[in-house]
């Protein structure tokens, strides 16, 4: 443990901490400024992605390019692209007409500082701003044209219908109901597994790896995304119970639609258990370069927040 | 005009209600199909899609790629995304939030029909999709990665914040207060002129125009954006009379932002003139096949609806 053993030792927390200046110093670079009539908007699309967000999109993005050995510096413009992308999704989930939240992440949501007209806009401008990003002609020269077709395909089709928009629609009409484990599945793996899985498809794709790398990389990443729901998921039931000393399974007589409602605190436990230990499974054949992956898988079972 | 000659005379009505079929018929066969948790969300986007439009921003993306030869069957995919794109922003356009329609073409508005929550997000699946659907990989084979890239960059650029939602974010701030000829340039070259203009660039981008005739078509396409701003101010107007017998000069009063309201019906119908002039001289490097691109210019400043 002395000498260049030291830096064999991956810490995580300085990997999230450096990986989050990088991703924040290029988001607020590459956005435009706020100008002209159009000003506003570009106040809220720049309030509502520079609010403190863990980038855990951006950063799977980049770490599962660097498992392959891939040019991650070039690939920023696309990790950006999926925070923008995130970002939109929490605006548009908060607006009076879906969610109606007040708060997020402590401050007050888009539009109760702008406006709704002005948050649906700020919305709308993250979302198309990731595309533009994604294939800004100086920002990718060096990346394959027809591998960036493919991830420009594979992103809108993980955020659209067939993905996030898909499960938020779900989540938003079965709100009260009694939702079945099928539904439920549907939700978690539409709304937030299909952005996370594919931000881990992207990063192997446009880092080049190979057909295998890949095979194994979307299954890490889907095994990664259900997880990561199930341990929000647990954390508002656990949250619940420390903040307000409710009962657990409070949320199950609520209808809510999550895992311990259905199954229970222990077996939601024992489920992203395993799905911790199936994703790290998937990354038996990458080498050390895929400790950040490792490393993200257990901490997102893990987390506290 | 007889025998051979006949068939040089183009009919253009002949040749929008062709390509409106085209359209039509591939944004059927395109579009996701309902079904599952999710499948409200896709009902509100055919409902919104599949209304009737004029199509005019696929057509002149064709009729651009027709005018320097290009394969105009390739470039469907990116046609049919600026349709998907115009939609999005009516849909949005018209919630209670923003211009808060209840009719659209006759019909009632999506947000009427499938409640706001479902509206937002069939508009962001609108939005989505057009990416989606110009980068699929089955539909792409004959286009240019690299091109295509470039395309992705320029429709993002035209609809985000750059373009058509900083027009739009323009318009909601200004509502009902005085706006000079500079901010109502900027709303129109933005919220409207920005789509047209590159619907035509990229066709004749993907088209593979030369620099030069790429150079004219995008001139062709911003004055026609403009006219057809100037037009639609004009019809507002003067189907206003029609029907309401309300005065010439009422929007003025009410300090709508229109080129009538501040430049008067005579001036506003010489720019459009002078736009329609200065849109067909740019084509004058062009041959028969610009044809179709011409008659639009010609049509977009007659029509009476």
């Amino acid at each position: 443990m002395h000498g260049k053993e030291i830096v064999k030792i991956f810490d995580l927390s300085i990997y999230l901490k450096k990986q989050q200046e990088i991703i924040n110093s290029a988001l607020d670079k590459w956005l435009p400024l706020p100008h002209g009539p159009s000003g506003p908007v570009v106040d809220a699309m720049r309030y509502s992605l520079m609010s403190g967000g863990k980038r855990i999109r951006p950063i799977l993005l980049i770490a599962a390019a660097g498992a392959t050995g891939g040019d991650q510096k070039a690939l920023l413009p696309a990790a950006c692209a999926f925070e923008c992308i995130h970002t939109y999704s929490l605006i548009h989930d908060d607006l009076p007409a879906m969610d109606n939240d007040d708060l997020r992440r402590g401050r007050p949501t888009c539009h109760k500082v702008y406006g709704e007209a002005i948050a649906i806009l700020a919305g709308d401008g993250l979302l198309t701003y990731a595309f533009e990003l994604m294939c800004k002609p100086e920002l990718t020269q060096n990346i394959s044209p027809l591998l960036l077709k493919d991830a420009v395909f594979l992103l809108a089709k993980a955020a659209g219908v067939s993905g996030m928009v898909g499960g938020q629609t779900a989540d938003i009409l079965m709100e009260g109901q009694p939702v079945d484990a099928e539904t439920l599945s549907f939700i978690h793996s539409h709304k937030t597994g299909s952005l996370i899985q594919t931000s881990v498809e992207i990063g192997g794709l446009l880092g080049k790896a190979s057909d295998e790398e890949l095979y194994h990389l979307k299954r890490y990443g889907e095994s990664l995304g259900l997880a990561f729901q199930i341990k929000d998921d647990l954390l508002d039931v656990e949250g619940d119970q420390e903040i307000l000393g409710k009962p657990v399974g409070s949320d199950n007589r609520n209808f809510k639609a999550t895992y311990p409602a259905l199954f229970g605190l222990k077996e939601t436990k024992r489920r992203a258990q395993e799905l911790l230990e199936k994703a790290l499974s998937e990354l038996e054949c990458f080498d050390d370069r895929a400790e950040p992956l490792r490393s993200i898988a257990r901490y997102i079972i893990k987390r506290d927040r």
